[in-house]
């Protein structure tokens, strides 16, 4: 039987009196769950004794300009679907309840959000990291569960968990896609069937990118050129680039890359935002 | 017996083990240990089981232009105390494992640094968040003691413990003085015969200005240049006033007080830069 849990002080609670020797696993989500955060809680099922879910739609995370009123919200349908997966506890709070009456700190994560969305996204991360840090200190989870299509945001909390050495394994899941290779996003509920047509395109660029990176013919700059000519087009490119997958700096074919690389993108279709992402091991 | 533990990775570990039914009290200190330091560990030992008291100078909390370099520092001393307080365990990390070879990620709290300390020491509670947030995530308390002597410090440690929902309370404690009411502090080992005159005179300006605040004839602005004037005399005031004790706001005659003040200021008698305060119930 899953539980629902919508207090932070009973989520505590309950946390207090949970017994030592269990592994609690947490996958924190923004809710309009898709087969992407039910493949993090069969994971997290895998893994540990206890898995809990938080949905919680994190205005600090949002930008002015942003989707936040018109993120997708169905708790009915993500609580069915939890406990399909097995999930023991849903903590979802309330806003009022996460944010309180002024929450005046911040956590900052310096020197890896110059790039990627963090460059597009003023804010953003800081807003990520001060909302999961508190899921981690309400929770207290051994381990945590993320996405990598996030892929910076997978590096910047695990980045953060290390720096404040907060006794939670940080794990990255995997991207999940549908049959024509789209990213699976709570976003993707907005695309006309238009948009779907063009946002298919987004994975076909990144792997034909893989492709061209291993062939090592052209330099960097001219494969994403390349990409967004051949592929991208009828959709407005956020940013596009391969990065160092540890430090998220952009790739410089004069320096020796450290192993691992990740051509990772944001883009426009229509209004909405898509990411996605592919590690390149060199 | 006291055990002292050197590592972030062996105190992690002797925590991980302690059975959950102790609770645990942290003393965070830079050393220098005084009598301050020492009730801190009497009260923690009252309230706990285990008694962790943690000696790190912290760099993220000095200036570039401050003493880090010259603070006291005397570990062989420091442990003796200690054991005599009936300190558990000692944790004395070196700074490279506290600091890891790029710390990264930094906690601020908006709102309460604008006055005060935070006024005249830019980043310096950034800096003692952080590290704080730390030991709390290495030992992992049920209690954290500070001394009201660092007012400001403890009114923001409890704001980000609050915000971040850390389960930690966070426990001030009364500024302890010597026979002529200078408030202790490892800094007074700075003092020369006649600046450790001058430095008596603060803690009798402060109680000068609380009686006078009791009779309210004089407004807040008035006490503080009378008390420059008559008391403080031969040294530089950093700032000195009336504050909301739970807000740090500067006390505002024309508004309602929300019940408590504290007269608070940081003077610099020769090149030794020392604090008190006293707080005042309306």
């Amino acid at each position: 039987m899953m539980r629902t849990v919508k207090t932070v002080k009973e989520m505590a609670k309950i946390r207090g009196d949970l017994c030592k020797m269990n592994i609690i696993g947490l996958v924190p989500t923004m809710g309009a769950l898709h087969e992407g955060h039910l493949s993090l809680i069969r994971k997290a099922k895998k893994d540990c004794n206890i898995v809990i879910a938080s949905i919680f739609v994190n205005p600090l995370q949002f930008g002015p300009k942003e989707d936040f009123k018109k993120y997708p919200r169905d708790l009915e349908k993500d609580s069915e679907f939890l406990k399909l997966a097995g999930c023991d506890i849903l903590f979802s709070p309330q806003s009022g309840d996460i944010l309180g009456k002024d929450l005046g700190t911040s956590v900052h994560v310096e020197g890896l959000q110059s790039v990627m969305c963090g460059a597009s996204r003023p804010g953003h991360f800081d807003g990520v990291c001060t909302i999961v840090l508190k899921l981690f200190n309400i929770v207290r989870p051994g381990n945590a569960y993320f996405g990598l299509k996030d892929y910076q945001q997978f590096v910047i909390i695990k980045k953060m968990t290390d720096d404040l050495d907060m006794p939670v394994n940080i794990i990255g899941c995997p991207i999940i896609r549908d049959r024509n290779g789209l990213a699976l996003s709570s976003r993707n509920a907005y695309l006309s069937k238009d948009d779907y047509t063009k946002a298919v395109r987004i994975n076909k660029a990144l792997r034909e990118g893989s492709r061209l990176a291993g062939l090592k013919k052209l330099k960097a700059g001219e494969i994403t050129a390349l990409l967004k000519k051949e592929y991208l087009k009828g959709m407005k490119t956020d940013y596009l680039g391969f990065y160092d997958a540890d430090m998220l700096s952009l790739f410089d074919e004069k320096k020796k890359p450290s192993g691992k690389l990740v051509l990772a993108g944001a883009f426009f279709v229509g209004n909405t935002r898509l990411i996605d992402n592919i590690i390149i091991r060199i």
